[in-house]
């Protein structure tokens, strides 16, 4: 239950960081849907062919393409002056990842793998919607440009494989690996975005 | 029968429109061929791969590999002039979309998946190839930027899952799903070529 | 043990040319090595979805992580000057391409799948990582520019199809495969780097 409602959140904010990037990239409104529902649903395809769930559960259930749909044409609709799409991609990205790097790692470790193997899924899990918003509008994924991205995820994982090895309950576990992962890419944001002199190539 | 015929043809079709444009890309004869193989393959391997069927079908079966390959150097032998290229490519597309959307949403059906699966995963069969090849040669995916194109898909594979819910013959509701889709494509582009005043950042 | 000596040799030089595609793209650390370990593990996850094998081994021994992470940093930090690193990453490439396709056919072949299907999986996996990494990086990949890519992993692949099916012993067989795959890829390197004059688009 907690998984689902994890689940649909990081689909409605991974679709809010797609239509934003859509919006961006100047698409019209059936583009900014397709970015949003491929950003939203991509991560948790990969995660489901990698571990063998066929057809992927995000096919099967109507409200995981529902909440992307919606989601993308409200920010259509609503979306901001251009000037803040670039933040407002980021901002959800970061949620949507701590979101879907904790549903992807519980997952994993539903289906019987290695404490290693279910890190990795997550981090795959978390990163995977992404980088496929940015490669489909031509953009050098952030996991290749942020940081702490992709070790960020990997933090967060590693938090829910050893919560559930220990026998701590899900759901606390599930939150602080989350706001673990929220907060790091938050804070490296943040830093960028007050770091007195810009890098000449970041971002 | 009447799949493997479908399936053929819409390889054909999706190997031209990757030919096509690997040739207005100004790719080598080899790098078309590649390209060609890969738009006409790449919907069904996904499909396979969704679906859980291990290896994909395409990579069992030697026709699936003679059909893209001769379609793709006879398209590099005989390109038009340039300028009627970028139309090849579209109009191939339309009528692939069509006749991939059709064989993946049956095969999905086949598989005993729900009704809404199989039209997701029909529309994916569909779009797929193409997204492969616009990303490949650094293009926005054109399910992107066409108004139309994924809706088209999904309209088709509701007919077909519609029919086979209803017990109509495969065959008609084949033919009909694909033809309502390469007719809405059509005339999405129709209008468009036909339009009075370009706008800025269409295509 | 053979395979799996060969697996992560081909890891080994794959991340290389990953790092330094990395390198000559401006990415920072961290994108350096997420790159190498994408370029890396790539084909072999495309290799195990394809095959239906859950979760990807690559997924399942550290080693296969270790061995990226240790080689992408090590590149990043001793990178030669960027005018050689464009050579670097062809010459890393050559070699991981030989390599990998000969452990894909074969472990494609361990599946027990038709010789055709084996051909085929191994020259996917040969080309998967590297087409992963030029498109993370935004550049056409590899098996689409340079004339003799694909063909000369499919000729290798089969040669490890012929030898396994005439009950040849695996390791020599596997060994001419891959020399055979580098060979043929450093003579079209070689001839183009002496060629005298340049063709207007090669890269």
């Amino acid at each position: 239950m907690l998984l689902v409602v994890l689940d649909l959140t990081g689909i409605a904010v991974f679709a809010t960081s797609g239509a934003l990037a859509g919006v961006r990239a100047r698409l019209d409104t059936f583009g900014v849907v397709v970015l949003g529902i491929t950003t939203a649903l991509g991560g948790g395809i990969i995660r489901d062919v990698l571990l063998g769930i066929h057809p992927p559960s995000t096919l099967r259930d109507w409200r995981y393409l529902l909440v992307p749909v919606v989601t993308s044409l409200v920010v259509f609709w609503l979306h901001p002056q251009f000037a803040r799409l670039r933040r407002g991609v980021l901002l959800a990205d970061a949620v949507g990842l701590g979101l879907f790097t904790v549903t992807g790692t519980t997952t994993a470790l539903a289906h019987d793998v290695p404490s290693y193997t279910a890190c990795l899924i997550g981090m795959t899990t978390g990163i995977g919607g992404g980088a496929l918003r940015d490669v489909l509008i031509r953009e050098i994924p952030m996991v290749l440009r942020k940081e702490i991205y992709a070790l960020a995820a990997l933090a967060g994982g590693a938090v829910v494989v050893l919560g559930a090895r220990l026998g701590f309950p899900a759901a606390p576990t599930a939150v602080v690996g989350a706001a673990l992962i929220v907060t790091i890419r938050l804070i490296a944001l943040w830093r960028r975005w007050n770091a007195p002199v810009a890098r000449g190539m970041s971002t």
